[in-house]
């Protein structure tokens, strides 16, 4: 039995596997960013170990163990979050391969030791800290989405931090701080890997970024076909629909 | 009267404009990746200072004088190369504002000043050195496609003294040189700030980058919609043919 708190609702995540999640539209929604993350990221299918840092309300992790058979765990600063996370493990019955912490993804190492991860997988928050005043009224989405409590940086240090030598680093950003991620993942011997950028429809400018790195890997990266999501009349792309609705 | 040597022919390099360039298979002949450079970079339309590096045999300098009043310099370290440059430049009447350059990036502070300039372009050699076994045969085209000469930061380098602060970097590469790129502009103070990727066709990985930097800019990257070159059918999209036939 899962207990739903006010304000929370069940939204189904996979129709088809009868995969459900539980968020709160004032608090935290996941968006199509984490959806594009979880389907880019490569991953071991049979065994292994990933971490999903800054994991939300889960989204990440439960998408994920429809790929795979590793056991995942996941990172969250904000205990509603983290606390939305375990409840849907548990609503999901997978509580035995998928782990929800809460804790800064600063202060991991004493928990999860370093290099202990074949994968990591982040949907960082993408907006520098604004002035206090410019916060966004709802503290839980300014969390979510601004750096106030790790800055790029922090994220690609952890990153590097728990991922094992050869292992892969996963990202979704905006393609403003492409030369921030490219810049921060060399620093911290993360190698770019492959690209893809993501655009909202043809004719527009990128608004999303996926990338992926190998830590201590060798220069010579890829960049994928580009991603559409709409087609000219605001219906989705079959190749953004199959993504969404997990039929690929 | 201009001279042509042996091997030599003149090609179109504008049939509309009736613009040519001289060219030798054997030596050196202009890519499509020069043209779309030509295209993507941003240059001052009315007055102002362009210095192409790596020049070749002009293509880059001849197609930008006819989208600006500039007057524009090129540099190339193979006197060959140089030599053809100069004499397409009195070919096509353009001696009053295109000066070409035999000379070496790296040593051209003497002769160009700093700062110089509010547009620098460059369409490198892409590859790293080869073993001396495995050089291209032909010296004269080994140096236009290795850094035998210099090196990608040797080139970066060279982009951020010649330009004025403020001023644009434009260069076209390969995807797997994509971080090196950003890396290296960043340690030299040029801000990218536009990124298009260029793909073959549908479906394909990129083959193809432009970027376009400025001088002690303000952290913001653009990624422009992808450019594809090809049709499933293999004949030029409308894009590309309006690009290189110089209809855009």
């Amino acid at each position: 039995m899962v207990t739903m708190n006010e304000g929370e609702r069940l939204d189904y995540l996979l129709a088809e596997d009868n995969m459900h999640i539980i968020q709160s539209p004032d608090v935290f929604a996941f968006s199509l960013d984490a959806v594009l993350l979880a389907h880019f990221a490569y991953v071991p299918i049979r065994k292994g170990a990933i971490l999903d840092l800054c994991t939300g309300n889960g989204v990440i992790p439960l998408l994920l163990s429809r790929r795979t058979n590793a056991s995942i765990t996941g990172v969250e600063i904000q205990e509603r979050l983290a606390d939305m996370a375990k409840r849907s493990v548990r609503l999901n019955g997978l509580a035995n391969r998928l782990t929800m912490i809460h804790g800064d993804l600063k202060d991991m190492k004493s928990v999860l030791g370093h290099s202990a991860f074949d994968v990591v997988t982040c949907n960082p928050p993408y907006f520098p800290t604004p002035a206090k005043t410019e916060h966004n009224q709802n503290d839980h989405l300014t969390i979510a989405r601004h750096e106030v409590f790790s800055t790029l940086e922090d994220v690609v240090k952890a990153c590097k931090l728990h991922v094992r030598p050869g292992g892969k680093v996963a990202m979704v950003h905006r393609p403003g701080r492409l030369v921030d991620i490219i810049t921060l993942f060399r620093q911290y011997k993360i190698e770019p890997k492959r690209l893809q950028l993501v655009y909202p429809k043809r004719g527009r400018d990128a608004n999303m970024l996926l990338i992926e790195g190998i830590r201590d890997g060798k220069a010579d990266l890829t960049i994928l076909p580009p991603l559409y999501i709409y087609n000219a009349d605001n219906t989705y792309t079959t190749e953004a629909e199959g993504i969404i609705y997990g039929k690929q």
